[in-house]
């Protein structure tokens, strides 16, 4: 089965990758970008027998930073 | 209004981050992970007026790679 994890900077963190996307983008004269923020999406095929548990236990001991960053789980159809 | 651009790598494409951590979580005794791929989640906060075909642009230009990536455009709630 396919799962994806969505891992994002929490509110009021300051993400300095963003700021240097929305600096380029208006450098490359796209006006109407008031914000840029870069999170992960991090897709990972597991076999059937990995429990939504196991997986929330990755995401807080690797795959997200949860001092500084939310991440949230979403199924994927495996043919996507 | 609020956009997120999903930037994945290509399929054949060689993820040395994906296979680090597939390999952390091996070594962190999680069993039944088959693969590992690591992208990129851009948020976006546009202005009403940019059209859908500038944030093309934007995606074509600077966010994403497209000799070695895909990306996928969705919109999100300005609320979430």
């Amino acid at each position: 089965m396919k799962k994806r994890v969505f891992v994002t900077l929490k509110p009021g963190v300051l993400d300095p990758q963003g700021r240097a996307v929305h600096h380029a983008l208006d450098g490359l004269g796209f006006a109407g970008v008031e914000d840029v923020r870069i999170g992960r999406l991090i897709e990972l095929e597991l076999s059937q027998d990995v429990s939504d548990e196991s997986l929330r236990e990755m995401c807080e001991k690797l795959l997200a930073n949860t001092v500084i960053e939310n991440y949230r789980i979403e199924d994927a159809q495996s043919g996507e």
